[in-house]
């Protein structure tokens, strides 16, 4: 197998010495990824962890050096997508943590038991398919719009291979915030814990980073704001620090 | 009908004249009933709105000042609240704009027809009657905790009385949003507009406010965070603004 194919590229993920295969033309890795990543490394070491919708594989990559021993699936549907992810696993030499699936997400109960899996960790399409302009390229399209999956797939498989108390971790857009919470709580997987991503200070918010939690209780905590610019434009210190470029 | 009763005093609201009567042992009105009247001035002129658990009228004499020709009806369950109240509405000469009831609210198809209201505006008992210390005051008790009425009853009773396309705003600790969100979309009252409310910048939110109209379709937009104190511990310039006091 080649490493590299037409139109693809390796990217220098600047963190811990990872790197990652992207294709030019299609869905690249955002800020969403990193955040996420780092958002979720609340999981304990030791866990078993399903990454849905992987993708590049990004999250999973990053995610294997923010905590111990973590044993990740990658589940993408896209067959190529899924080929290139294996050789970015590959690349960096977590053929041993993170194990790519190319299957859709609603198969998940294929692969693994009912209640078997410590946490997901995810960044789905954040677009309703009838909603928005639609990208041209069909990886893109899958990537940011719900065709081949919805928000409402992705809670009900989670429901089903968490264990019990096992976490789910989503970043999304804020815009989704009440299907987000309303499915989480109609599963009995109860939103804990949520962060909300500012561009700047004083600006809405954009993104949410959400920790839920199976059979928890309810009661939600709101953290404090994370902020990605500061007034002028640059990283504030913490993305720096997720980013680990701190000065 | 004496205008004062024993330990109770009048107080200067600093804002277009108004005064309010309270009384010293009991609930004493907080930031949040200003900022939900100021966010709730939205509402269209003329229009016909219910204030859910008055308490001592604050919500709804200071929102008679925010829009046009409102006719404001502000339900309190306390037969001695709700009294007082109605002195602080006569004392504000706002007879042919506010009406208090004292009745539960649970009650509220007694009063009003199905379908007939603009806007329901309410900062409900913020506490679930298991949770947190209780307060020994029953008036005070009655305020905070879920006692008389819930989350439930308050988001059920609107449905029915709300117009097709009737707003619902709604003010509550950040810890109830999942609760809030839930119930509201379960009874098709949709979240449109959340903006939560931050002591100071950078520092979690501590409260919610939340406009949601009903039988309207599923999309939410989060405002900028509303500040109260600036770094050097003095009203924002926004919460002056609401207050009436710009510089």
């Amino acid at each position: 197998m080649d490493l590299l194919k037409e139109g693809e590229r390796i990217d220098d993920l600047e963190y811990k010495g990872l790197k990652i295969i992207q294709n030019k033309e299609g869905f690249c890795f955002g800020i969403d990824s990193v955040l996420i990543s780092d958002y979720a490394k609340k999981i304990k070491k030791n866990s078993t962890i399903v990454d849905l919708g992987t993708g590049t594989g990004i999250i999973s990559i990053l995610l294997s050096k923010k905590q111990e021993n973590l044993k990740i699936y990658g589940i993408e549907i896209q067959k190529d997508v899924a080929e290139m992810a294996e050789r970015s696993v590959k690349l960096n030499g977590l053929e041993d943590s993170i194990k790519i699936i190319n299957d859709n997400l609603k198969n998940l109960e294929n692969h693994f038991s009912i209640n078997s899996i410590d946490a997901i960790v995810t960044n789905p399409p954040y677009k309703k398919n009838n909603t928005g302009l639609k990208s041209d390229d069909y990886r893109n399209l899958v990537s940011r719009h719900e065709i081949e999956c919805t928000l409402e797939d992705i809670i009900n498989v989670s429901k089903k291979v968490l264990k019990d108390k096992g976490e789910l971790y989503m970043i999304n857009r804020v815009e989704r915030l009440v299907d987000i919470t309303y499915l989480l709580r109609k599963n009995k997987i109860e939103p804990k814990e949520i962060r909300f991503v500012h561009s700047k200070e004083n600006e809405p918010p954009t993104l949410v980073l959400i920790r839920a939690v199976k059979n928890a209780g309810e009661f939600l905590k709101i953290e404090k704001p994370l902020i990605i610019y500061d007034n002028e434009g640059n990283y504030t210190e913490e993305i720096l620090e997720i980013y680990n470029k701190k000065k």
